[in-house]
């Protein structure tokens, strides 16, 4: 539900910090020639990351998946200057990271020489404290890449699917490959019948969400039982509940899926309830506590 | 078989031709956040562009299918003059063409009044008379997305795919998904059996290549019957010859497939030869024929 409006004032490339009309790169970047590259979303709260480390650790093992060498340990402190210099130290923000294998002559292979860009920007963002919106989405057939683990930047499945999304007025697509549920363009989908939480397990067709682990943690702690199992298309109209997780969605209700409604009135499902509450509650113990990124 | 040593001089980037050095482009550009656009590869050979109407009307086709909108035909007058300042006009080069949604504020679905930005650059480029390599290729999985149609920039597939060849000292990987030979990471891939050509049809799964058509059109004048059916991966070792066709590599005898050896000594079979000579004529044909683009 991020509704960003402007450009950030600052962007990050490879060490310098410049204004967004300044942000350029090369147009040789494999990140512009062939969607070459990996990238990350996070969100601040107060003076903290909430789950950075896991974002981070996400990050570097996408980039292994990819063969690109690059260190991410020296994020933390480049992450640090760039919220300094955007006037956004310590303060609620969404920080958008994007490694890609660099500058080289076009050639499918990869580069021998070519060193990492890495662009980044930080924009004020305060997560709503529980997500009201129940969503309407509408189910897609999934024509993506099998490597949908990887973060990657080569995005144009999922902008297409979301564009189909939007220009219905839907806030997401939710894909089908095989008859099987896997996610949404930017999000992980979520089902509920009788009291049992069902998402799709986390192999190559999904990426597994920060926000999809953080809730299947939740689950447990509540002691709501969860299968990482995919639900059918078939079986979409017989379940009780369904929502989507995202690092920016958090956990939003799904009130209909095409033309079927999950909830006549708009409202929000006693499971759904349950983990947007327990949600809030593990965001609000984090904040003021210091998790190392 | 193009081994582009040397960045362009100079590069067209909306309306402006500037030197390498300087062709930047916003981080904001969709190409570069999202893989959100198209290109094109095209040679020209002495004053006029090998099959240039059929490049160009590919992208035409590729645009509308991804609603990028954009008139390709405002193109060829940009290329004459990146082609004046490149010094290549009426000379041997390749022409390189990428369209994407442009620069908008980060959002998955399209924006409303982005512009397209245009990337060209032009390099010196002569075609070999024949192609009188040899190669040898990989198969691998097709983990790539369904709309393989679409000559999009969303290339992280196709490049992981072309440098597991590379890294083993071979020239292309060919895809095989679900059992059946689709294509290559770069080029499109032909067999022959009992005299009779096979190539994967040109559904979603393949890119229907600009040489590919040719390839059929020449196996229809030399009356070598064509079957636009996959072959299975079951069936690899029991092909008479085989061979990839693409822009730049044309037609390529491929020598070996994995541990299977078409030709022992490396000997270009009689199929592809006949085909590689009716391409070559083809050529000299077009020469000092004057095709409008």
């Amino acid at each position: 539900m991020i509704n960003m409006a402007n450009y950030p004032e600052k962007v990050y490339i490879n060490g310098e910090i410049v204004p967004h009309q300044e942000a350029q790169i090369s147009v040789f970047d494999r990140g512009f020639l062939f969607g070459d590259g990996i990238y990350e979303v996070m969100v601040q709260i107060g003076d903290d990351f909430f789950y950075g480390k896991e974002h981070l650790d996400r990050l570097t093992s996408c980039l292994k998946k990819i063969n690109l060498n690059f260190d991410v340990s020296i994020l933390p402190k480049e992450i640090e200057k760039l919220l300094e210099v955007s006037e956004l130290k310590d303060k609620d923000c969404l920080v958008y990271i994007q490694v890609t294998r660099g500058v080289a002559i076009r050639k499918h292979a990869f580069p021998k020489t070519a060193t990492p860009t890495i662009v980044m920007y930080a924009i004020p963002f305060t997560l709503p404290q529980i997500n009201q919106n129940s969503i309407a989405a509408i189910t897609i057939e999934d024509n993506r890449w099998h490597r949908c683990d990887i973060k990657a930047i080569s995005l144009l499945g999922n902008v297409m699917a979301n564009d189909h999304a939007a220009a219905q007025g839907m806030y997401e697509s939710i894909f089908i490959r095989n008859g099987r549920i896997t996610e949404a363009s930017h999000c992980n989908v979520f089902f509920v019948k009788n009291n049992i939480v069902y998402t799709h397990p986390a192999d190559t067709y999904i990426l597994d969400g920060i926000t999809r682990q953080i809730v299947i943690q939740l689950c447990k702690k509540l002691q709501i039982e969860v299968r990482e199992e995919a639900i059918l298309e078939e079986h979409l109209t017989t379940m009780d509940e369904a929502f989507l997780s995202g690092t920016t969605t958090q956990i939003a209700s799904i009130s209909k899926i095409d033309h079927h409604a999950y909830s006549e009135d708009g409202s929000i499902g006693p499971i759904v309830k349950r983990l947007q509450q327990a949600f809030l509650e593990l965001k609000e113990k984090h904040k003021g506590n210091t998790i190392n990124m």
